[in-house]
């Protein structure tokens, strides 16, 4: 296959899942054209170029890392091999680039200096559940990480669910898996009885879990006083979405 | 394969693209198990269905149609089949069901019925375009056609400009591809001139076109009097996203 000169995004796997669930075979002939790429994890972004095709030499490949710790002054360059003729992937820890990873900050200079970028399909957490939820996928809206702080997590909470009232929108953000618990109960302290929270947890994986209910409903699962083995049964510790709606 | 008993969401492409380009072979597996399907529109989704395999035996499935058309209240018996032993899909008219079209009141429904819901990767315009224009990843929303009242569709545009800058979240909606270039001048008219404006256009098709730049460079291409072939050309009327950000 004859690749553009570009930069293309390329999504892996979301957990253990095997490559030909969630990614086009398309995907595959991108990334066999492509020797730089620019990633997240070293380790993990190796682990799976070889999942995809076992004959990769991994070692002929240019590859640069681009996480927290980069110095982003120092990032334009990662685009040098498209200047000099070669297409370059950009690899994300998990699921589509660009979309909670620093990814973007490559993609914005790209689309600066008149590079093209080609997004591939893969699995986005955020779109599947959404999908799933059967919430307004018509208006939505996604918001990372909620604050830490309990008094602003709360209050960010509340401007949530009205939002979500007064302009009929869903809102989904995430939580770290170790505290999925804790946001539920908190969730179930401050929003409305009627108001619907979907849990969307360990999405295109085996133990994929999409449910949707409403706060008296969970409430009933999950009492204010619920042991921890109780909570962690209803809202496992591995990577999930919240969505809330109407 | 052996399916689950739920209700499976599948993908389609986005215009005239090839299956194996955003579609995984996961889902080929998936549709060939399925006898019972929920679908927009029963044309498009019959040449869908035809295009994955061509020995699907049409006139052997189940199809009931759900569009602006049908009566939410009959809506509750077309998962009957899964209540009878089946697995169901649903098929919108392009990219992924349950996220603009009507597909998500069945999901809900399900949902409420605590028959399981399971989303397959595929195409979504909204993510991919996320991906591509470099803008904030970490918090967006989407929210589908702003009104289309002139002066409605000024004062939105301002609101969501201004939420934009406020919560540092990127701005996602859609248009008529015929109204695209009418859309691209009132946005050129309203927002500030150092707000960036990604194009997202044909997302997955050969003519696939993700171009992000401020109003002001916008501007150079598109004048304030610019002939319809200029704004044509610039702006092609074909499926579309908008997205803005700082």
């Amino acid at each position: 296959m004859t690749l553009e000169l570009a930069v293309y995004l390329i999504p892996v796997t979301l957990g253990d899942t095997p490559i030909e669930q969630v990614l086009p075979s398309h995907n595959r002939e991108v990334i066999i054209g492509i020797k730089h790429f620019i990633v997240e994890n070293i380790r993990s972004a190796r682990r799976f170029l070889k999942k995809v095709e076992q004959s990769i030499n991994i070692d002929e490949l240019t590859i640069f890392e681009l996480n927290q710790h980069t110095d982003r002054n120092n990032i334009d360059r990662y685009l040098d091999p498209v200047r000099q003729g070669h297409p370059v992937g950009i690899i994300s820890e998990a699921g589509c680039p660009a979309i909670a990873d620093p990814g973007a900050d490559v993609v914005a200079i790209a689309q600066r200096k008149n590079i093209k970028v080609v997004p591939l399909v893969g699995p986005s957490s955020i779109i599947m559940s959404v999908m799933g939820s059967g919430f307004n996928g018509q208006s939505f809206a996604f918001h990372g990480y909620l604050p830490i702080d309990d008094d602003k997590k709360t209050a960010r909470i509340k401007l949530l669910e009205s939002r979500m009232y007064a302009e009929d929108q869903t809102q989904l953000f995430i939580e770290t898996p170790y505290r999925n618990g804790k946001m539920m109960q908190t969730l179930l302290a401050t929003l409305r009885p009627q108001t619907r929270i979907c849990l969307a947890a360990n999405i295109t994986c085996a133990d994929e879990k999409i449910v949707s209910r409403t706060v008296s409903e969970w409430r009933k699962r999950i009492p204010q006083n619920a042991a921890d083995d109780v909570i962690a049964r209803e809202i496992p510790r591995v990577p999930a979405i919240f969505l809330i709606y109407k």
